[in-house]
């Protein structure tokens, strides 16, 4: 068991072990990172927030440089996936020391990404094939809905203006105005804040909502269909390479 | 290549830049559009929107004569869908003109329609194809669901009425009144501008919701489970023909 | 062609245009209905609508009587759903002239289920049948996803009463009053009458949401994809006898 | 017919009459125990109350006496799991008794557990383990949609953190504030406690929106479009077996 076993793969004690640790801390960052946006806090507090983030971007340096070390083709990880995203979770750090008015704290959150790690298991690369698969089934039907979804949106805020604009101006002051109410409605959050007060308004929110309700949820059911289908074939394929093997 | 190529069909390189051109311009259009409804809107800007509007009327006109022109059948170009679509997109403009009584800003609105050009590609063709496949499959059955749905809206707005109408007169004055809480809560919307506040009414709206949730979101699921069905048989067909192909 | 093909068969022109009137006149008395419940409606108008009342139950009588007298089997029709609908429609107005002190309005919404006679034609009929294997087909899993939002109803509202009792004592006042904050969130109606604001009601909030997206959705989920599951099954039937024919 | 079939079967009338009962005193005990949560009761109702509960207690615990006494196996009754349920539905009682200082009185909502027995039938344990079948048959994608839920309701709160702080820095104070709107938001709930006001935060909304419509509802259809599958899988199975020993 050499390094490279710990650091790039998952089928030893150890390897996994290391896995978790790397985890822990992404998920330690993040939480930091979080507190890290409480404005009212006090100085001490900062402080020690201020620290554990050296700390954490010191262990994302020391894991990054053993994984390059590690690689068998060092280039091919670097420019890879997880590569960029590895780098990515300490070099702002590093730049911000270097080009102090610059503020790269957003970048940061990109750390998330790092995340997806857990899925580097290979059931869950098998499962990420399907679904890719299955995103590949109903492509054009679904970017289809997208854009029914996005004409919907349009229209729906072009009725709701010329409907409520005389009795709510300043809420439906114009058309962009008027697409915020027509997201809230049509993805039926209703937060409640633009809502139509005239009989045509309320009409027309009926006809869109209507419309609305067989569009806007397809693109997820398509998913979920079409994800169904590839396990099914899937298995239906491992069927018949069963009985073609037990026949010959 | 001559002009039909470009402007009817995107096999060419010009052609598609055509393409993109038109669907450029149809987007300027309906986002100047869209600002021509900010009501506080100051003189000079007001200008250089009509100015624009100009422009972009003009430049729809001779796109339309070209077609026209190029057309291998005029008279079928003309009559149709897309023909008609790219007529109104400026025809309402010259009306305006002769006849300044009436007010055709409305209907610029369906220049909206011009965006479904995009969906002129062979591949969102076929997609389509299937989408009304998918539609045709089980439309008597979806068609049952808004029957039940509308029944539902109705039979909630009467049942509300009766329980919430003496807590709440303003609110739930008439059945009519009560239809619109009836929409708002059976697509989840919940604006919160009404709700019952009586345990009648409160128990009410939970029944009626029990029934909603296994009503309302049927048919987005027989679109999204239909369409999977079309596709998955499309490609049973297509491997049915290679294996023919390949025993004979 | 004689009256029982014109009142009990949809085959002719005049039989489909009876259907059309009777249908007509089921809208016209329920708009009517919903109109008389206008509270502040004037003494004039409240006379229209009695008259009008007269007048279709007049009609509803009639049509009652000749359906009785053209049917094949009396006692049949008499017995049959659509028989018992069609009495209920008239019959509380004749028993609150008998009996003055009952109000028997309420029961007149019953009319309501006249307008299921659409669904009589023979394709619809298909599709009822269809519906309702579709529902047999996973009838106990969905039993069982209804207890289990009940449950979860049940649960969330005994979390959220302890939690946001101190904080809101007149809104989660007992275990009842939560159980309306848990049916408003679990449907994602979230009309924001009563909303967690401690921190523990939050993520209580969050459980119960992430829990509930996977419990609410499901029965509609079964309903959509069982009822392509029956379509797809007798195309193939269909298919195969086809098939059967041509080889013999 | 002893008392064994009587307590632990349902296929005498007497079994299934005992079921019954039993199912009625949880659900009686239910109802009680909601009633205690209102803090306005006055010591007459409480008295009854506490008298109900002691009845209820001792008739738990007469029937889980029973139930031991009449298991085959005694000690693996009491370990599986329905044996530790009704356990827990009478134990914390007694257990206040003896510990005064302690408020058991949660533990006792571990009651309603036992209305599971309902489904001890053959048909739901058969239709459970179909779900077990669907569940197991989509877990790897379902956990992936839901580590992508978890992911971007994080992704939201950092976004609307960013833009909305400044407009309402007591509603988005901190990430942890910002994460109870993107919960609210991504379930599509919408108090409308909290919503964006900023142009960018509504933006941000959209994005987010239209991204979490594609994988919030995806875990449902999983589990409905996986349990159509194993359905129809069954019946396959059991035409094929009909068919093999029809030909036999």
């Amino acid at each position: 068991m050499n390094i490279r076993q710990i650091v790039h793969e998952s089928d030893t004690v150890v390897g996994r072990l290391f896995d978790k640790v790397v985890l822990a801390l992404i998920l330690i960052s993040l939480v930091l990172m979080s507190l890290g946006t409480f404005h009212g806090i006090d100085e001490r507090w900062k402080a020690v927030l201020d620290v554990s983030e050296l700390v954490i971007v010191g262990l994302f340096t020391l894991e990054y440089a053993l994984r390059v070390w590690a690689a068998p083709d060092k280039w091919a990880y670097i420019r890879s996936f997880y590569g960029i995203v590895d780098l990515v979770a300490f070099l702002p750090f590093y730049l911000s020391l270097a080009a102090v008015g610059i503020d790269l704290r957003a970048v940061r959150a990109l750390r998330l990404l790092r995340v997806f790690r857990i899925f580097e298991v290979a059931k869950y690369n098998r499962a990420m094939i399907r679904l890719g698969k299955a995103l590949q089934y109903a492509r054009n039907e679904a970017l289809i809905f997208l854009m029914a979804t996005l004409v919907l949106l349009y229209i729906a805020a072009m009725g709701i203006h010329h409907f409520e604009y005389e009795a709510q101006p300043e809420k439906f002051e114009s058309v962009f105005h008027s697409l915020w109410w027509a997201v809230v409605t049509l993805t039926t959050v209703g937060y409640g804040d633009t809502y139509p007060i005239t009989a045509g308004g309320r009409i027309w929110t009926f006809v869109i909502l209507l419309l609305g309700m067989g569009i806007v949820a397809v693109p997820a059911g398509l998913i979920a269909s079409g994800l169904t289908q590839v396990l099914q074939d899937e298995r239906a394929a491992r069927d018949a390479k069963a009985e073609a093997d037990g026949s010959e």
